[in-house]
C-alpha cells in the first residue's frame, strides 16, 4: 500500500474527489457520531464487551481468513517481515480480544467537567469533554488494528472509517463483519465503524473535511507524510522518531550502558528506540571501552564521528547520519564539549520525539529536562518507555511529535475534545459592552 | 494584503522556498525559544512591563508614524473601512498599552504539572505545560495586533514571527522596534518577537515547519483557508462562523427576542453573531409578530423560507443563505417541526463554532448541548458571549473551530503545551517486557 502512496506522490498524483458512496458512508457515519455521543459510559462499556464476545465466537473464521490472505500474500511473494505482520493466528486474536475488554474497563474520558466558570449570576460557563465526532484510520498490513482502533474508537465515543492494506482485506472484512455484528446487539449504531475498500477511497477520506475530524495514520514515515501534506483534516500522529540520549559526565557508567542497550535494541523497528548517542568527552573513553564490545555482541553497527573512532569505532557517520531515523541496529556516536553542545545537536537534528540524559548531576538532568524540546525528556531511563502502555494510560492510539495537545503518547483523552456550555438567564452581550452589568468571572469547583 | 492571497490561490501561485534571511530570522526565534522557555513568571511580567513602558515613552511616534500610513493609504484610495482599522491614535494605543499590563498580570502558564505517575519505584512521570515555540502571525490592517500578540506570546513564552498588511509597514515597524528596545531592558532576547518585510516571506513562513510550530492568522476566512491549505504547520482559528439561535416552542418569547436581536446585532462582523434563526413552528407567528419589526427598526435585512414568508417576511432565503456567514446586518430564517430538526439543520449548515437556544424547558436544553457539537453550545443567552475575555480567559488568540484542542476562545493555555518528563534510576523497558519487574501506575498528587 504504502508504495502506491510513494508513487502517487513522485508523479504528484492529485486526491481524488470523494465518490457518492463514500461521502454517504462518511454522513452516515456523522450521523452515527452524533447517536453515540449521547450514550452512557455503561452502554460503551457494553458495546466493547459484546464486539469481544462476536470475536471469540468467529474466532476460527477469523483465523482462517487470515491464512487466506497469508496463503496469496505468499504467491504475490510479499517480503516475509509484511507476512509476519499480516499473521493473525489464534493466540493473537486472543490477545486482541482481551485488549477490547481492558478499553472497556478504562475510565471513561468523557463529559468530565475541565473547568467551570460563573461569568455572572446564573451565566454558568462550563467546560465537558465530548467525542471528536469522526476518525479516519489509515493503516498498513497488521489486521488486528482494525480489533484495536474499532474498541477505543468506541469506547471514547467516536465513529471511525478504516482502511487497511489489501493484502489483509479477507481478515479485515470478516473482523469488521464481526465487530458490526457485535455492536447490533449494543445500543450503538453498527455502522459505527466501517471499511473502506478501495485505495481510491482512502485517498478521498483525506477530502472530507467537515465530515471526518481526525486522520490517524498507521504506518510508515512516508504514510504519513504524504498524508500531512494532502489534507486540511487534522493528523495524529509523528513522521520521525529521531531519539537521543546524551551520556553525560557525570555519570554511573554501567547504568548509562544498559540504558543505551535498552534504548537501542529492545526493540530498534520501534520510533522510542536511539539513533544517536551522545557522549561526553570526559568519560567518552571510559565508556565506549565498555560500550564497543557490548554493542558488537548485539550486533549493533556503529557509526561514529572522528573523535569516537579515534577511541574505537570503525565505520565513520556522515552530516546525513545525525538525522537518519535506521529503525535497525544501527546507532550514531558523537562525541561532544558539554550537556549545551548535546543539547545543541538535539535541538538541530531530533524530531522532538523523545531524548534522555544519563546523569548522576540532578541540576544537569534539570537543564537537560528543561531544554529539550521534545514530547518525552527522559532522565536515567530507557527512551523505550516512551509509549501509552508503559505511561499508564491503558491503551495508546499513536504517538504525537506535533507539539499542540495531543502531544507524546496518544490514549483516550487524545480522542475527546472539550465543549463549551453556557446557560444563562436571557443574558446578552450588549449589557456588558454598554456596562450595565459586570462580569464576576467566580471560579466554579468542578470534577 | 487577501486580494494577494486571492490571486495567489487563483493563478494556482505556489508557496515559494523560503529565502537564506528567512530561515536565519527563524533560526534566530528557535534559538530565543530556548533561552525564553527558561525564565521565570516574574521575568517574562517583568519584560511585558518593559515593552509596555517603552510603547508609553514612543507613544508620539508611534502615532505620528501612523498617521504617515493613513495619509499614504488614503492617497492610494483605501477604502473607509480599512482606513478605520489602520488608525492608531492616541487613545487607542493607550488601550494597548493597558493591554499589554494586563497580560503581564495574568497567571502564569507554564510549568503546571497537569499529571504524575509513579511508573514503579523510582520512576516518576510527570506532564508539565511547556512553551509551543515559535508563533507565526499573518495578520490584516490592524496595527495594535502587533501589540497584542507580542505580549501574548512573551507571557506564555513563546517566540514570534508576526506579518501584518503592508498599509500599516511604517506603524507596525516602530511599534516592533519599541516592543525590542523594551525587551531589550530585560533578559528575553529582544529578538524573541519580530516582524517579516515581505509577501514572499509571510508566504515562504508556511514552508518551516519544524522551526514554526503555530500559525495564527488573523483576516479573512479566505486567508485562513488560503493558508491551512499550504501548511503543514498547524494552523490557530477558523474559516466560517455560521451560528445559529434556536427558538424551541416553550419559550419566553420577549427574552428569545433580546437574545436573538443581541445575536445579531450586538457586532455583526464578528464570527459568534448569528447568521441563521431558527424558529420552532409553533411560536413561529408569535415570535415573528414581534421580531419582524423589531428587526427592521435595527435595519436588519431578514430572508425567509418559504413558511417564514407566509408570516411577515418579504425576501426569500434560498440554499445558500444556510451557508452563508453574512458578517453584515442580515439574518436568515427558518421554520422546524421540532428540535430534532432544529439539530439537523445546524449539523449539516453550522460550522461548529457557536449555537443557542432558547427555551424554558431544561431537558430539551440538555438534549442541544448535548447533541450540537460546537464549540460554544449556550441555553437562554447570546452567542456573542463566545469570547475568550467574555469567558474570563484575560486574554484572546482567536477562536477554534478545529475539534481538537485548543477549541473556541483561545487564551493562554492554548499557546502551551505539555512535556512527559520521565526519572528514573537506570530503569529499562526490557525488564517490563520479560516480567522481570512490573509497573505500578500508582497517581501522584500534582499541583
Amino acid at each position: 500500500m504504502i508504495d502506491d502512496y510513494n508513487n502517487r506522490m513522485n508523479t504528484s498524483f492529485s486526491v481524488p474527489e470523494p465518490s457518492p458512496d463514500l461521502l454517504q458512508q462518511a454522513t452516515l457515519a456523522r450521523r452515527s457520531a452524533r447517536d453515540l455521543s449521547q450514550t452512557t459510559n455503561d452502554q460503551r462499556r457494553f458495546a466493547l464487551n459484546s464486539m469481544a464476545e462476536a470475536l471469540l465466537l468467529r474466532s476460527r473464521e477469523i483465523v482462517e481468513a487470515n491464512l487466506e490472505d497469508i496463503r496469496r500474500a505468499k504467491k504475490v511473494g510479499l517480503g516475509q517481515s509484511l507476512v509476519a505482520r499480516l499473521k493473525l493466528d489464534e493466540a493473537k486474536l486472543k490477545d486482541a480480544i482481551e485488549g477490547v475488554r481492558q478499553v472497556a474497563l478504562l475510565p471513561d474520558p468523557l463529559g468530565l467537567c475541565q473547568l467551570g466558570c460563573e461569568l455572572d449570576d446564573d451565566l454558568l460557563l462550563q467546560r465537558i469533554t465530548v467525542p471528536l465526532g469522526v476518525l479516519g484510520v489509515i493503516f498498513e498490513a497488521r489486521p488486528d488494528a482494525v480489533i484495536q482502533i474499532a474498541s477505543l474508537a468506541i469506547r471514547s465515543g467516536n465513529c471511525a472509517i478504516l482502511k487497511g492494506g489489501s493484502e489483509a482485506t479477507k481478515t479485515n472484512e470478516i473482523i469488521m463483519s464481526t465487530l458490526q455484528e457485535g455492536l447490533s446487539s449494543s445500543v450503538v449504531n453498527a455502522q459505527s465503524v466501517s471499511l473502506l475498500r478501495t485505495r481510491q477511497e482512502s485517498m478521498a477520506l483525506l477530502r472530507l473535511d467537515g465530515l471526518v475530524d481526525l486522520i490517524i495514520p498507521r504506518g510508515s514515515n512516508e504514510l504519513v507524510r504524504f498524508i500531512q501534506d494532502n489534507t486540511r483534516i487534522p493528523v495524529l500522529g509523528h513522521a520521525d522518531g529521531i531519539c537521543h540520549l546524551y551520556i553525560d559526565s557525570e555519570v554511573d557508567l554501567d547504568q548509562a550502558l544498559k540504558i543505551a542497550i535498552d534504548s537501542k535494541t529492545d526493540y530498534p523497528a520501534a520510533c522510542n528506540a536511539i539513533e544517536t548517542l551522545l557522549i561526553n568527552k570526559d568519560v567518552a573513553e571510559s565508556f565506549l571501552v565498555k560500550a564497543i564490545p557490548a554493542f558488537n555482541s548485539l550486533g549493533v553497527k556503529l557509526l561514529g564521528d572522528d573523535e569516537s573512532r579515534s577511541l574505537g569505532i570503525h565505520n565513520s557517520a556522515t552530516e546525513k547520519d545525525w538525522g537518519s531515523e535506521y529503525l535497525d541496529l544501527t546507532l550514531a556516536v558523537k562525541i561532544v564539549e558539554d550537556l549545551d553542545q548535546a543539547v545543541d545537536h538535539i535541538t538541530r537534528y531530533g524530531s522532538r520525539h523523545t531524548d534522555a540524559i544519563a546523569t548522576t548531576n540532578q541540576e544537569k538532568a534539570d537543564i537537560f529536562l528543561r531544554s529539550v524540546d521534545s514530547a518525552g525528556v527522559f532522565h536515567n531511563c530507557s527512551t523505550r518507555f516512551a509509549d501509552g502502555f508503559r505511561y499508564g494510560f491503558g491503551a495508546e492510539v499513536g504517538i504525537s511529535t506535533q507539539t499542540l495537545p495531543p502531544r507524546g503518547p496518544v490514549g483516550l483523552e487524545g480522542l475527546v475534545t472539550y465543549r463549551y456550555q453556557l446557560r444563562g438567564n436571557g443574558h446578552i452581550a450588549s449589557d456588558y459592552s454598554s456596562g450595565i452589568r459586570q462580569f464576576t468571572h467566580r471560579n466554579c469547583p468542578h470534577d
